[in-house]
């Protein structure tokens, strides 16, 4: 069954559903629906059922709701993905892949060895296009939530926002390197679910010497996600990977 | 420093590693590295020196072994990755990110439900295109080996080829989708050091209902990644990263 988002309150009533906007072009055009056709609609607060449609036209779907349905399809951890700003579409990866993997957040951040420079100009449309994609994705993995994706923010700025998160850490290529390491392990097992983990990675070149040192001194924690040296935009999909199978499927087995 | 693999046997003697093709060009244009400088060089079976370059020319490098290095930077459970042929250039997103993972083999099969044909005409061109990914993933990530990719086969080759498996899985969709799911932890925890995986992958459109019973038969577990549905090209990464995981970090800290 397709999935859709319907955030606006107002599209909500007791018993139906009005979806507009593009939604409809792709109920109506690419799906072909048809009155009955069952659709599973997601408000805003992840809140969630079964609706089947009643009436199509060209820019307006109404869908009548038959059935909440609870689903447990959210990370237990609230994990925010502070990305070092990379080269290329390397965002729009991380972006895509974070959210099939449950990330709550994102927060790309300007990185001292950050090569690219985000236009302020074009910033609009990019943000444009960046809430396409988490919302694409979301539907296309069947979460309940679309992920926040923030403002970009320096370095000092994000030392600031880390105090409201219960634990941090950052990728560090040394720790890969060292035998003396910290495993990724030690700190997911003293994690409740419910907690806020933010996790920091830099851009391709890594993190410079200061900034591991000022993350250090704020309380983030240096780990190494395996022994192998990972491109950026593989280490978030490494880290959210990991937290849904210690989780999902490594605490559900015990 | 930069690594390198050297895999022709003639090109070590006991003392020196001859370099030439591609390599030298990354190494004198790229790197733009002088004598004296250091870099590591991986033998075709692993082995792993640190070298001094003695003389750099237009089409030849040759380094001195000065120290032998022990590394651990392989999976400790080989995995092979059986890939439903996926559209577009998802095959290469796969090889890359999978060989930064650890994977130990790649073998793309013609699933039911894979859209996308391998015209035999353009196959040479798009294996020599597939290696260079691996190669490259390899000495980008530090490993000590560069996964195999195999000939695309039909499902039917690919039963047989099963067999020479310690463990088999596939992810299936439907088990995401059930709360009586085989966890995959299940799976990892039942394998020791040293064993052989392979993971079978659907395409896009995941397995039809023979491909699921024909797996079965042969003793192929279904088991899902996570509550969420994940693409196809998204399947192979969260294995490897979950095996990483649960292999290099969970148990080094146990």
């Amino acid at each position: 069954m397709q999935r859709y988002f319907i955030l606006e309150d107002e599209q909500w009533s007791d018993e139906a559903v009005t979806i507009i906007g593009d939604d409809v072009h792709h109920i109506y055009r690419v799906m072909r629906s048809q009155p009955g056709d069952q659709i599973i609609c997601t408000g805003r607060n992840g809140a969630t059922a079964i609706c089947a449609i009643e009436a199509i036209s060209s820019n307006q779907v109404t869908a009548r709701i038959m059935e909440w349905v609870r689903q447990d399809v959210e990370l237990p951890i609230n994990v925010t993905i502070a990305q070092g700003l990379p080269k290329g579409d390397k965002f729009e990866l991380i972006l895509q892949k974070g959210t099939e993997l449950g990330a709550t957040s994102f927060i790309p951040y300007k990185a001292e060895r950050s090569i690219v420079v985000w236009d302020e100009k074009k910033m609009r449309k990019k943000q444009q296009r960046f809430e396409k994609i988490v919302k694409e994705a979301s539907e296309q993995s069947h979460r309940s939530l679309i992920p926040t994706i923030q403002d970009s923010v320096t370095l000092k700025q994000l030392l600031e926002l880390s105090k409201q998160y219960d634990a941090c850490i950052f990728a560090y290529e040394e720790e890969a390197r060292s035998s003396d390491f910290q495993s990724f392990a030690t700190v997911l097992k003293k994690l409740q679910r419910g907690m806020n983990l933010i996790i920091c990675i830099g851009p391709e070149g890594g993190f410079s010497e200061n900034e591991a040192k000022a993350l250090t001194e704020r309380d983030f924690q240096a780990v190494r996600f395996g022994p192998r040296i990972l491109r950026t935009e593989t280490a978030a999909i490494y880290a959210l990977a990991s937290i849904s199978y210690h989780f999902e499927e490594l605490e559900w087995d015990t």
